[in-house]
């Protein structure tokens, strides 16, 4: 039986060799091929409730250094955090209806009472840079499905507890959630409002 | 008699001085609305054959800096050009299927033979900066249709005869075609490869 017991703990060291590595292949953007089909993209709702977020084209998944692209479901009710960015950010709503609330003067000291803008299927629009808002699918029946693009990836996103917090003492998340398993993160980066 | 003649006289001169500007208000982006319908958008073949484009989110419409995002379709058989770019491209098929012919290589003096890619609904592909490639709807019996998001817009297309035309001989094209009517051209960009 000796053989044996010594083919399983071979086996068991080759199995944890491997099960170590998980991340270092799930992050290599080597050997990826071009055409990807998005439908067997990974796919999470990395800690938010109610999202399903897909890395259709992005930095640290796939290379990219100008533009990144996502694929977000939002359940009913479900909505972002209060944010802004330091890079453009352009939405086309696929499927669904919702509600965008954009505080458009980043010159005051805090975001302020937002307006509110109705989306709806097969609509677009875009965010200027820095500028503080929320994307919430406030319709009750549907899935707000939107396709998003962002430039300046990896992104780093500033969250507000609400539209009166101060600019200054927004919170940094970088790496954002979905970037978190792969980016080495070099240095912390500069608060860019 | 008299009156009705100047009257008319009236209503035509107050039609030539609308028809006269047209271009002014449609390439204004100011008191544009926020969210728009992207099938209200203007949509054109801008003079290539087969081709249906709309500018969804665009630096010279719509005031873009850094992202720019367009919806295409090709008729069976359609195709873009052999073409580079210096700004990065994702594309994500929406409909149909085709081939995507891309000279990765442009360390040579031309793009050389390409490799062939099939490209399907639901897939997703970005050509790197200054790749020489072209896109062609190779299935007969469909539209292919495809979202383009493209950085630093507006583009500068540097077009080739064939896959072996030398890439300093490739012919630049700024303003591209949909941006022409609308883009005040500064100064001439310079040769970018």
């Amino acid at each position: 039986m000796a053989w044996q017991l010594h083919f399983f703990h071979f086996l068991f060291l080759i199995l944890l060799t491997f099960s170590a590595t998980p991340n270092a292949s799930q992050c290599s953007i080597k050997g990826l091929p071009l055409v990807r089909n998005i439908s067997q993209l990974p796919q999470d709702n990395y800690g938010i409730q109610g999202l399903s977020h897909i890395t259709v084209a992005g930095a640290v998944l796939h290379g990219m250094k100008e533009v990144e692209v996502w694929l977000q479901t939002f359940s009913p009710g479900s909505r972002t955090p209060i944010h802004r960015h330091s890079c453009e950010e352009v939405f086309i709503v696929l499927k669904g209806s919702g509600t965008l609330y954009l505080a458009s003067s980043s010159d005051g000291k805090y975001p302020g009472n937002p307006l509110e803008h109705s989306i709806f299927s097969n609509s677009t629009f875009h965010i200027a840079v820095n500028d503080a808002h929320q994307v919430w699918n406030t319709n009750e029946h549907e899935d707000l499905q939107v396709l998003v693009i962002i430039s300046r990836p990896p992104i780093k996103v500033f969250i507000y507890d609400d539209w009166f917090m101060p600019h200054i003492a927004a919170k940094l998340k970088f790496p954002f959630l979905w970037d978190e398993q792969c980016l080495q993160v070099q240095a912390p980066p500069k608060d860019e409002l």
